[in-house]
Order: C-alpha cells, then sequence, then structure tokens
C-alpha cells in the first residue's frame, strides 16, 4: 500500500517527491506500474528491514544502519527529506526515531498524536501510546506540543487544551491528571486550558487538543476506532435485512455514502510523533493505498505549516524551570 | 427517574419488592402516580441525601448514618433487602458500600463491572472506575471477580477472560498488565486465559471478560458511549438532509428501530460493584426510568442467579497465597 499510497498523494499534490527505501527488486515492479510516482522518486536499496514483531530493543542493535525504517529516519535528520512516513512497527520507529532525531530542548520524551474526527471537526489526542506512564510534568509537556500542532493544523491562534480523566471535577482522578491541571492553570503559560474532560467528551469537540497518557490514550484511540467499526457493521446488517430497509438503502444510498465516508478510519490514518527535531509520522500498519496517502499528506501538511518551527517557539517561550520547579515543590509538598 | 423506573421494572417482575430510601414529602406524591408501586413499596424516610460533588470522604463522614444512600447500602448488610440500587455519586457509593459491606475474604478492594455491548452478545469490562491504579494482583482478583460475573449473568461454565492492554504481543505494554498475564497463565487457576486484547477487540466480543484498571477502564468505556452517540448523531444528520434519504428512512424504519434499540445506552446501564459481601449496583446518574430499570433488573439477575455465592466458591478454589507469592517473587525478582 506504500507505492499505491504515494501515488494517489503524488495525484494530489504533484509538487511532492520520494525517496524510498527498501527492496528494489520489490520496488522496480511497483513503480513501474507506477510512472508518475517512478519519475519523482530516488530509490535506495536496503535489504534490512524491521519486522513486526521485532522488540524495538532488537531494532535499535540489529543491523539498525542499514534498515530501511533507521534510513528513512536519517533522511529528516540529515535533510535530505522533510518528512519520514512509515507503517512499520510502531515502538521501532519511536525508538529509532528518538535515537536519531533526538528530542527538543525542554521535552524528555517524544509524544504521538492522533487526529480524532468530532461532531464540531478535528481534534489532536496525544499521547497515543509512545510512552507508557506520564507525571505531571509529561502530560504538560504534551500539552505544549499539542498545542503547538493544533496551530499548525487547524491554524487557530490559541487553540484549547484539555486533560482526559475520569470525572470533570477539580478533586477527582488521577494524581498526575490533577496537578498537571493546576500547573496549567496557574502557571503563565499562555495556553487556553478548559479543564478536565472525559472519555464521551473527546468525540464532542469541546477542546482542540486532549491531552492523556500513552497507555491510556491508545486505549481510547482503539476503542473508539473499534466501536465505529461494530456500528458501521450494525448499520450494514440492519440494512440488509427486509426488502423494505434494501429499498431504503437504495433511496438513501447517498446519505450512507456521506456516513461513510465519515466513518472511513483512512481519513484520520497517521499519527505525529511530537517533540522531536524532525517530523515523523506513523501510518496504521493495516491500511491501504487511501490510507497511506492520507498519512503522507499529514506530513506535508505538517511540513508546510511549520510544526517545528511552531514547537520550538512554544517551547522557548514557556519557562520550563517554572514547570519544573512547580513540579518539584508539589511533589515535594505531597512527601510532607 | 428512580420512581418511574422501579415502576417499569415490577411490570416486568411483578414478584419484585422495594423499600425506598428518600424524603416521603418527594417520594409520596411520586408514588401516588404508580399505585401498583406503592403497594409493594415501603418508603424509609430520610432527609440527607449526598450530593453529586460531596468528596467520598465528606460523603462518609457527615450525617452518613442517616443518608439514604447509606442506609440502603445497610439494608442489604442487614438482609432487608437483596441489592442496592443507586443513581447517585459514584465514589460516595463506592466508599460507603465498601465500609459497610466490608470485601470478600482474598479482596483487597471493590472492582466495578459494566456491561458492555458486543457484535457478539456481550461481555464484562472490569474495573471501569471503582479504583485508580491496580498491580498484577488486583488485575488477577478482577480477573476472578469478572470470571464469577460471567458466569452468573452469562450461564457459561468456564468464561474467557482477556487483559486490555496496549499491544497483543507478550513483550508489550504496561508491565503490571504483563505480569498478571504471566500469573493468570502459569498459576494452576482454572480460568480460560485468552491473553491479551486491544481497545479495538472489546466490541469484536472476543471474549466474555475483559479485565483492566479503572482509570483506563473508565475512559474505554466513556469513549465507547461518546463514540456511540456521536455516530448516531451523524447518522441523524445524513437521513434528514435530503428528501431522498428522508424517503428512504421511512422505508427502512424498521431497520433503523433495530438500530437504535442496539445504541440505545439504557440497555446496558447499570454497573455492579464486585468483591463486596453484597450486591450494589451503580446506575448511571443521566439515565432515564427505561434506563434505571435496567440497572433494577441487572441487580437482580444477579442476586437470583447467585453472584456472591458463586464469587465465595471461586475465591475459596483460587489459591490465593500462591497468587500473593507469585507476585511477590516477581517483584523481588523485578528489584534485582
Amino acid at each position: 500500500m506504500v507505492i499505491p499510497g504515494a501515488h494517489a498523494a503524488l495525484e494530489r499534490r504533484p509538487d511532492l517527491e520520494f525517496v524510498l527505501y527498501g527492496n528494489e527488486q520489490q520496488l522496480f515492479p511497483l513503480l513501474n506500474a507506477h510512472p508518475k510516482l517512478k519519475a519523482r522518486s530516488e530509490i535506495v536499496h536496503t535489504e534490512h528491514a524491521v519486522a513486526m514483531d521485532d522488540k524495538p530493543s532488537t531494532a535499535l542493535r540489529s543491523g539498525r544502519w542499514k534498515s530501511s525504517m533507521w534510513m528513512s529516519i536519517q533522511a529528516v535528520r540529515d535533510k535530505k527529506a522533510d518528512v519520514a512516513i512509515s507503517a512499520g512497527n510502531t515502538g521501532a520507529l519511536m525508538a529509532m526515531a528518538r535515537f536519531c532525531l533526538k528530542t527538543m530542548p525542554g521535552i524528555d520524551r517524544p509524544a504521538m498524536a492522533a487526529i480524532w474526527p468530532t461532531i464540531r471537526g478535528e481534534s489532536i489526542v496525544l499521547d497515543v501510546g509512545a510512552t507508557i506512564g506520564a507525571d505531571a510534568r509529561h502530560l504538560v509537556n504534551c500539552a505544549i506540543l499539542g498545542e503547538a500542532m493544533a496551530r499548525a493544523l487547524f491554524e487557530v491562534d490559541r487553540p484549547s487544551i484539555a486533560l482526559l480523566n475520569i470525572g470533570v471535577e477539580e478533586v477527582k482522578g488521577l494524581e498526575e491528571v490533577r496537578e498537571a491541571g493546576q500547573i496549567l492553570k496557574t502557571l503563565p503559560l499562555d495556553i487556553d486550558y478548559y479543564g478536565f474532560v472525559e472519555g464521551d467528551d473527546i468525540g464532542k469537540g469541546l477542546v482542540d487538543v486532549v491531552v492523556t497518557e500513552g497507555f491510556s490514550g491508545n486505549i481510547a484511540l482503539k476503542t473508539a476506532e473499534g466501536t465505529a467499526k461494530q456500528i458501521a457493521g450494525y448499520l450494514r446488517d440492519a440494512m440488509r435485512r427486509t426488502l423494505l430497509s434494501k429499498i431504503g438503502y437504495l433511496f438513501a444510498r447517498g446519505a450512507f455514502e456521506t456516513l461513510k465516508d465519515k466513518l472511513d478510519p483512512r481519513k484520520a490514518n497517521g499519527a505525529v510523533l511530537l517533540g522531536l527535531n524532525g517530523v515523523v509520522i506513523k501510518s496504521h500498519g493495516g491500511t491501504d493505498a487511501i490510507g497511506f496517502a492520507t498519512a503522507i499528506e499529514m506530513g506535508c501538511d505538517m511540513v508546510e505549516n511549520g510544526l517545528l518551527e511552531k514547537i520550538s517557539t512554544d517551547l522557548s517561550s514557556f519557562d520550563h524551570f517554572a514547570i519544573q520547579e512547580a513540579t518539584e515543590m508539589k511533589q515535594s509538598a505531597g512527601a510532607v
């Protein structure tokens, strides 16, 4: 799906150029079927690929320098490419991107941000699985990263940010989340902090950015995907059950097409690795050409709208020492 | 919604009897409108109610003995009632139920279990928010509690159990979850342990019971509810948009009714507090009479199918010392 996906993206953005890392014996026949893409592509042959079930540490150790994944990230580091896009092993991609590109000043670790379709449009949700566990400072960093991404993607000046929690009252939920809320509220950050939201609020589009820890973020994202599929299945079954419903389907076909489009997970495919000195996009492994093209275009948007510059500006204007100090003060107060 | 809900439940189960705790000045006029229910109800007057925004600790301290919530739980403890049902403050209900009913031998803390509609029927998901954070032993306990509930609810002999994780491979995800998986796999528990599932697997109904920690479980549950509402909204909008889609809707109305029924959150309303010496059901605060009736009937099912006895049997047949030992061994091995 990578080659037809690149082809589909090129159809919509004819100025794109590709560097394709992989086995040329596999790539050539595919490229020959897409002559337009071939004309705008350079192939860098490699026989090493990271397997889907490789542990990130194994992927980093064994033959790293030769794998297609590493080489594509390296191309971003060396300014040979603006963005690296992979549908491969998520853990390995995270580990390699972090090792190769390094995190930006003030950021401990990268986060993975997804686009979440809402009734009002789209929101950004992060972290959706880059790291398990987060303290208050990690969550505040995620808020800053998500804020910059929202400015790059949605072109709003002051995106609104919420923390995902259970219970919206200030006294409820995870301690780290409550603490991050206190920091976002009291520190002189120029952030439009909304407060807490719950799982059922994400799809309402109450805010531009929903911040959460990676384990629960991944579960939220996948649960939403699963529920959407489940309901789409119910709907399909219901419309096929009787003659009347089949006739109804024919009349309302246009409406169903619109709905199908809205529920199409390929239209929201692609998560951005944030906090690194370079743009890396993770595509769903199970997507097709249309989904992969979406991931490519997401990468282009990020680059064209100056994601890295926006994050840099945010990071330099935020006072990290103040955040760190506030966190440490709270922690020692908690210890007493 | 409590009184009309009780009335609706009574319509379907005429042998029910109710003890209603609350302000009689509010209850009498409502009961007068439902004479059948009035004939099967005893009112216990109380002027104290736990507020929705009370902290659990506050609710436990101030006027506890006089509140309707406490008195209804106490009625279960004193065998005056078989089940307590509340649509009130979740945290207070948890705290009071735990304090009044105590946990069963071998169980540290209660868990909250929800019914999750799947494409194959229903699964049980727990913990959906009773406690934040869980170590491997807590997760194993949840597996045992969920297993007994599945036997009581689904009438299967050997329900299948999975752990919610990110990534299904054994090397992936949260350490506590991996450790719980090891215990469930290696200990001589007579449990049909499936392995890990991800968020998008819950709705597939791969297993009878999905076990997770309370924070992520609550987020998964609410995210699924929110996504279902979001899609139902899309569908409504789509069918209203054009004349053709409106005509199609008329033809397929039967199919839409079936679908609406499947997506009706009231049909899955009610979470069970598991691990206590008594049955307590938490209803969604925002539900209506139909939803509250579902919660009442869930409570009846639990009692009639011998939930507590099934949990007791399970707990006594499982070797808790072995679980504890295994956990401690793993912990000290981890420390080395």
